[in-house]
């Protein structure tokens, strides 16, 4: 049953009804779509998107944050700088725990009376109100990830988005997998029947945490927001410290929604913090806090799996990305394929390939056979043909995004032998930022075992010589299973390779990908077909999207009652 | 993609195709269906069925129990002695906790490769041989539990294998919500689409530990060993001391089954312990161990739950059942049906009704208004009256289980006002039995809040005496939220008060029965129909079965590669 919050209140699931359809056959059938245009083009969103939505970004530069409605008991100077050089000078609402519990719960019974296709057509309505956003969001995003623009606007926009409406169908269609009522009728030897009618009700597990991450606030972030909203529950927003704006624009956007559908604007509330604050550990372990998602370090993914005992925790951490190279029948496309995949975001994403295992001796190609240290030097070419030009490096590489990813380039001078330096790129459109190339260094599987079995999380990679295909994927296989990886990757022209590959990838737990060459990545996944994050290996607990990540959100309960005999006949 | 193990290994699935699809279908519709049937009937079992099942129960009295090719470094002398008097004196093999992981861990590449449909498929066969040992476990059952024989045939029984085949329903569906593979085809701009073909495989969590109770070994233990197995995991199945033949039982056919299927028996073991061993604790904690199922005290749950902290956990734990008393029109149906409730056997289910809220001053009912005392004299009478003949009460009551329940009846003498005593019952047929009726007493809401707040397991119920039906519901809620519940109950004639009480149990997140004065009982729940258990409350992490019992236990991992042009355009 359900029941509109007011007679006045848009149908927003009938507006949406037949793009969550589609949402939902293709999580199911994992082909191409794409809901949401991802090229930032005027012909798609309009003549005037690019304009307005840079303008809407700068009209919130150095001021307060305007949030309708929304409780607060001072203010928070997050510190936003862009690593493009801007200071954003936003603030936000500060709450304390206590006020930001008692506000986001307040409005969980007519959420939950709602029922499943009420709150997917609201969470369809953010998501496309967001979609139309996605100009102001990406300037946001560019300011406070350092992506550039062009992949701002993608992967913290219709990127986002859509992974978004993942949530939202797997949600949706989770909660809808047992009826609403039945009618249940068991035969007895004698007399009449037992006749109960039943009604099932998905009822949300309650208040829902997200603590999202510097480097992909939206795409990290609107996963679990939706997955916890469509199946009952509100949700405090607790961005980092770093990259509040694009989710501020987003709780705004959602908060709007909510009240024109008559809701609570308060069940998704902003609870922003500055880098000293520490309200994430205080808030992760309120008895009222039943939902956890989070994007971020492995040491504090772990400490919430650890303490957050109340609550289910859904993690996305960090991990050894690990490509095995064994063999191609495309050498340059591998060197072009990889070169992008270390570049791209100066390896600021959780899913850039750290270590490139080969064998000492080399590998069969179409250019003959390459040796571990030839790969490296290749490697290092093909890095400086892609980031040749500046302007075009810069489009790629982004900035950097904090001190943390500069201190771990300098200290990656110091390890191995540097076959690729981190060079500075200079954007003329962007004289302040700190653009770096990727360092690379070769190693040995032996000799250097400890450098490489910790994450170095930036543009920094490695080539490691092994002795032998054989020897990469146990190298694999053990590194994976101890420490984890979001990513795996595989060149191969073998068959038996490429099967072996397919099952330690399988036994360790993470999905891979096979002789990228072309247009493709093996940091890039798309949502609907491509699954992020297995749950399956300690780099993350939480598969973006799957029906783990909604199952443990909500509950199904049950009444039931006998039908009279009367009632009984009339079926 | 599923493999065959061996040419020549009989195929299960299409054997069982069309019971796993009904037994799908009807988890998705709720209605009635019962596919094992409940009746312990020759017209249904064969003429030679009981006969041919006690004797295999007693062949194995006092023997060690045959499990072929089961690794063994000792004997385990569980020192079973059966509540109507039997000394089982069976022995079982002992293994050490290395033993049992390394054997059940060896056979998982081959049944991981099997895939959903074949795992379902042997599942189906050993619930169809268990069920046609259906005399022979309910024997067991009967001397390790004290369930009569009837209810130790049904709920040990079919029922039991309902539940079994229910999470079989929900592990075979949940792994083929993904296809096993797909194309994705990605339009560009310019020139040609991407291509990538993928595979996705769902992958077992890794090896499971079934922590079975000492009430009810198969009914609660089965849903567990089953969606663990049909996920692609290997089960250690480690039964309650008291109550390990009909887990022995079951473990021989899964083995007989398993091996016939071509895969390798160690995938299910029996890990049996004596009453002073403690290898369910030291297997919880072993990092191999990467799911738990367990039903038992909140103490053991409550510890599983903080300490196995590198597995899935789902716990059946216990709770305050509570019936709310409001009015009813049938007044003595209520008694009736709360009477067989407090009396089957002997109030030890986890089930069973201990707290009934019923306004001081009284209800109305069409017997004029009772009030709370007239009402726990009332429902003395009915137990009086449903009792009176001791050979029909000994087949409602069984046996009491264990000394625990002994010394909780000998406590719940001194608190409240006894209004019916629990006295013993001689049953011809077992004169060495422990037969007892249940203890009522009368509380006050107010005085005694601190007896009616904790569990009393066993034939131990109390009529609490509150302001009003608003005030009943206030405590339901209270007490709920805080100690949990597996069931609930409430009588009224008011759409108001029910609808109250609905939306109590839904905020407190329990199951609901309204009105029962008939042939169901609030402590019987029907596989496909019913949920057992809601994961919403204190009482149980987990719900017998839905989509979150089976979504933990396995990962979908994908792999992906280009497809080349030219295959590209044989699509």
């Amino acid at each position: 049953m359900v029941l509109a919050p007011s007679a006045a209140a848009p149908d927003y699931f009938a507006r949406h009804r037949e793009l969550l359809d589609r949402a939902v056959i293709t999580t199911a059938n994992r082909e191409y779509w794409s809901p949401y245009p991802e090229s930032p083009s005027t012909s798609v969103y309009g003549e005037e998107a690019p304009k307005q939505g840079e303008a809407a970004f700068r009209e919130q530069l150095g001021k307060d944050f305007v949030l309708e409605g929304h409780p607060r008991s001072g203010t928070v100077h997050a510190g936003e700088v862009s690593p493009y050089g801007l200071a954003l000078g936003v603030t936000y609402p500060r709450l304390t725990p206590n006020e930001a519990i008692a506000a986001a719960t307040a409005g969980i019974g007519p959420w939950r009376a709602a029922g499943p296709d009420t709150r997917a057509g609201v969470a369809a309505e953010i998501l496309a109100r967001i979609n139309a956003a996605s100009f102001e969001i990406a300037h946001a995003v560019q300011h406070t990830t350092g992506q550039a623009f062009v992949m701002a606007f993608q992967a913290g926009g219709p990127h986002a988005q859509e992974r978004g409406l993942e949530a939202v169908a797997y949600a949706w269609a989770e909660q809808k997998r047992h009826p609403a009522a039945a009618r249940w009728s068991k035969p007895q030897r004698k007399g009449e029947p037992l006749v109960l009618d039943k009604k099932f009700t998905p009822v949300g597990r309650g208040l829902a945490l997200l603590i999202a991450c510097n480097t992909f606030p939206t795409w990290n972030g609107y996963p679990g927001l939706f997955a916890s909203l469509v199946t009952g529950n509100p949700v405090i927003v607790k961005p980092h410290p770093g990259a509040v704006l694009p989710l501020a624009i987003s709780v705004r956007i959602a908060r709007d929604v909510l009240t024109e559908a008559g809701f609570d604007p308060n069940l998704v509330l902003l609870v922003a913090e500055g880098p000293q604050d520490r309200i994430a550990t205080l808030l992760a372990v309120r008895p009222e806090v039943r939902i956890v998602d989070f994007t971020g370090s492995t040491e504090f993914g772990d400490w919430l799996e650890g303490n957050a005992r109340q609550a289910v925790v859904y993690t996305e951490k960090a991990g050894l990305n690990t490509v095995v190279l064994d063999s191609t029948d495309d050498y340059q496309g591998l060197l072009r394929n990889l070169a992008f995949s270390l570049s791209l975001y100066s390896g600021q994403m959780c899913t850039t390939p750290q270590n490139l295992l080969i064998p000492r001796e080399g590998i069969d190609t179409d250019q003959g056979v390459r040796s571990a240290a030839q790969f490296a030097d290749d490697l290092g070419a093909a890095l400086d043909k892609l980031l040749g030009d500046p302007a075009r490096a810069a489009g790629t590489l982004g900035a950097i995004v904090n001190d943390g990813v500069h201190t771990r380039l300098t200290e990656a001078t110091t390890v191995g032998r540097t076959v690729h330096r981190s060079t500075s790129i200079e954007d003329p459109a962007h004289p302040q930022a700190a653009i770096r190339t990727p360092l690379v260094a070769l190693l040995d599987a032996e000799a250097d075992h400890r450098t490489y079995t910790r994450e170095w999380f930036g543009p920094v990679s490695f080539v490691i010589g092994t002795d032998s295909t054989a020897h990469s994927l146990r190298i694999f296989r053990d590194t994976v299973r101890e420490h984890g990886a979001l990513t795996a990757a595989v060149h191969s022209t073998s068959e038996d390779v490429l099967a072996a590959a397919e099952l330690a990838a399988l036994e360790v737990g993470v999905h891979l990908s096979e002789n990228l060459t072309g247009g493709v990545f093996v940091n890039q996944s798309a949502a609907f077909s491509d699954f992020h994050g297995s749950a399956a290996n300690p780099a993350a607990g939480a598969t973006l999207s799957d029906p783990a990540f909604v199952t443990g959100r909500f509950a199904t309960l049950q009444s039931r009652r006998p039908v009279r005999s009367r009632e009984a006949g009339d079926v």
